[in-house]
């Protein structure tokens, strides 16, 4: 008998348990009318985005300013502007947030040259110093080439590399469909190649440019020291250099180049992140963050890396406010400060995000570049998720085709509390052609591709502000 | 009583509909170890193409060709190339299927300028005769400007179009998301601009450039003439100069404008269809076609149309080859010739799909670009989509995202007892900014998006092939 009631109980529980997820599962589901009437302003929003361009006009006039390095005057300057911009905007509240930030200047003087050769002497390599670098005295740094594929084997090089420049030649995986894994595979190398170089007393590194592409154009990015390891100057080569300068190795194993680099940091200085919102107005104290960073390496002019996203977080505010939508839940655009070298802003708002009385209900990054949209990727629990993705008929409208798990950003990665976190997700095949380099222009960014973005991120913002999670 | 028997019989109808649609849709799906046995292959494949590039390698020596206009030297020298290039693959087959075909040369002269005004005397207008168009006299044509926003507009004119040059001149609608469709609906003006205008009394017509982009290309493309209407010249102007025309005439209704053009037809010429195949070895006389059009407008070097796109239908079987594979059915590459100004190509193959003993399973269409891929458009049964459907976690491999049903292609449209059209479909944002112009260059064309399309194509083609439909 106790048997019986107790498979009931099973019975039971079970039962309940199925009729409690198919409640959770339909309450999850917007009606096709309220879908339908989402669909027609998402088309609205993405019209009103395609013809007037907004976000784009702003694109020229920020890369018209120049690269934004932390701590430039650049940066102080596109900061300004992009103040000024949201405030001619409308929005509700702007502000700055202060954040101290590291300045790293790359100065004047960076190549390198082939000094002791046969065959090849005087030719010149196309280098760029990696941000934090040392740079070398003013004769330069010279010394015999030793080449390895990575980290790993440098460990292992005992004294063979005293003294020399330790040559960095993994290539980038260009078999791999996502050029960010093949970036992610290959950017140790830059990022801790120094480090390890070091301790076997090689006395500088060239690291061969992280990129998809092969041209004469090297990528700058971060770069690692170690407490307590000596400091020794860093910088990418070219592809093309970097092939060129394996084989003549291999013909002349005791070629030497000279480094000269003047780059040099300095003491912190005073920035801001950049923050503008459209107050809600049912819930002005539950936050949907929308942003990307708003500083970018010195090359180029961060156009994809990251103006345009930036820009298209301002313009989703930007499209809400033009359609005349006032959001329940306050919509919050942040530009943060400093993710290239140092994550400051992204850390000092997500240590205000921590300490308010204000609920994060979602973070949405935009830091992958300006190309078409695909989707997007989210960090949140399975319900909130299949809510998101009963969006998609609604997203469509702006390209956007799918909605999976995932991660979201470094910035709004901060946001701890938040109940998800989303990365936007446009088309990579191109992104690592011209990350952190000179190709990083204006001319880059398609006009209609970077407005697609802007409109998916309005609406998506707008969704999770009217029906929350 | 029958009553009863009559709803019994109803029911168990009902039941065995259900039932059987149920074993159906089983059968439709892969069980999960082939997925994982297909997406394996269909990432080698990915891989494969994306370091190798042999089709972006191709479309370098097809473009040092030049453009292919049907009928033109560069034409007969790009089918040899081609039959070349298929042997040198090891096809199982490799022949020239001929197809007479229209020749149309633009010839050296297509110029227009401001022939009558005070203001802007002389100022040069870019123009590019549309194909298929007559030629003016030496001294050219000139006339008063009329302008007009599309066909409708211009069948109301009466006398007023009398011995004018008509201006079409309705804008390319941005605000769509699909280029193509706002490529449909501003094309009526360029293909049956002159004939309406020559019923109306006009002596020719320049029409607004059909294109998304702001520049000063004009693109080409085909244009009609209806017997009994007289011929008059047709050309496209390009969106600057048509901005600034239809500015200039509001300020001076009485401007006149000259146009030269020394454009011809000539009679039709002897061309051909290049095929290529992987015969089947299971079902050899099942055939599932790849293809596009071989010919070009004679702007640019029609790279991405559809240079690439043909390229990616061959590099798909070479690709198959290169993984050994060796297909059950049969696998066809058509060039079609003659797509841009007649399908002659399309609608021969056709012919010859209706009068053989195969059987053609599938045709897929390549020639919207080769950009980014995005999915398949499949015109077909509700059970042959949701098979294709339960591919796309293969399909994945190489960025496709969906498979919707939708139309095909205009030459494997052609075909007209094939189960299942495709279309393959890469991101449209960028493509109506080169479609038939001088943009529409080997640069323009990303290694990794097309070698993607490739890879794709070769891997729905062999599903076809194992799984049929």
């Amino acid at each position: 008998m106790t048997r019986k009631i107790f498979s009931l109980l099973i019975t039971l529980t079970f039962f309940t348990f199925l009729i409690f997820t198919e409640i959770n599962l339909n309450a999850q589901q917007l009606p096709s009318e309220e879908i339908q009437k989402y669909s027609e302003l998402a088309s609205k929003i993405v019209r009103s985005a395609l013809l007037d361009k907004k976000g784009y006009g702003w694109l020229k006039e920020l890369c018209a300013i120049g690269p934004r390095l932390s701590g430039s005057d650049n940066s102080s300057k596109a900061i300004t502007w992009a103040k000024n911009k949201m405030s001619e905007c409308g929005f509700d509240s702007v502000w700055l947030q202060p954040v101290m930030v590291p300045k790293w200047v790359r100065g004047k003087i960076e190549n390198a040259y082939i000094s002791k050769s046969k065959k090849y002497l005087n030719k010149k390599l196309t280098i760029a110093s990696y941000g934090g670098s040392i740079g070398t005295s003013k004769r330069g740094i010279y010394g015999e080439i030793i080449e390895v594929k990575g980290l790993e084997e440098v460990k292992n090089l005992g004294d063979k590399a005293k003294g020399k420049i330790v040559f960095y030649n993994r290539s980038f995986d260009n078999g791999l469909l996502n050029t960010f894994e093949g970036y992610g595979r290959a950017v140790d190398q830059r990022v801790n190649g120094a480090i390890e170089a070091s301790k076997v007393g090689a006395v500088a590194v060239i690291v061969r440019s992280v990129q998809a592409s092969f041209d004469n154009v090297p990528h700058t990015g971060v770069m690692n020291y170690q407490e307590g390891v000596k400091q020794i100057p860093s910088a990418a080569i070219s592809v093309m250099d970097a092939d060129f300068l394996s084989k003549a190795i291999k013909s002349e194993p005791n070629l030497n180049i000279t480094i000269k680099m003047d780059c040099k940091s300095y003491p912190d200085v005073q920035s801001y992140n950049v923050i503008g919102q459209l107050t809600g107005t049912e819930n002005p104290n539950e936050v949907i963050v929308v942003g990307g960073h708003f500083d970018s390496w010195d090359k180029g002019c961060g156009a994809h890396d990251d103006g345009a996203p930036c820009l298209q977080t301002m313009e989703a505010l930007e499209l809400l406010k033009r359609m005349n939508i006032k959001p329940k839940r306050t919509i919050r655009c942040v530009l943060f400060i400093n993710e290239e070298n140092g994550l400051r802003g992204g850390i000092e708002y997500g240590k205000y995000s921590s300490n308010t009385f204000e609920k994060h209900l979602a973070g949405i990054e935009s830091d992958r570049g300006a190309f078409t949209p695909r989707g997007f990727s989210v960090t949140t629990d399975s319900l909130s998720l299949m809510k998101m993705q009963s969006w998609l008929p609604i997203l469509n409208k702006a390209n956007i085709d799918w909605i999976r798990k995932g991660g979201s950003g470094g910035d709004v990665g901060q946001i701890k509390n938040a109940k998800a976190l989303l990365g936007y997700v446009p088309d990579d095949q191109r992104y690592m052609d011209l990350h952190h380099s000179d190709n990083d222009v204006y001319s880059a960014v398609h006009p209609r591709e970077m407005e697609l973005g802007s409109a998916a991120i309005a609406i998506i913002s707008y969704l999770l502000s009217e029906e929350g999670l």
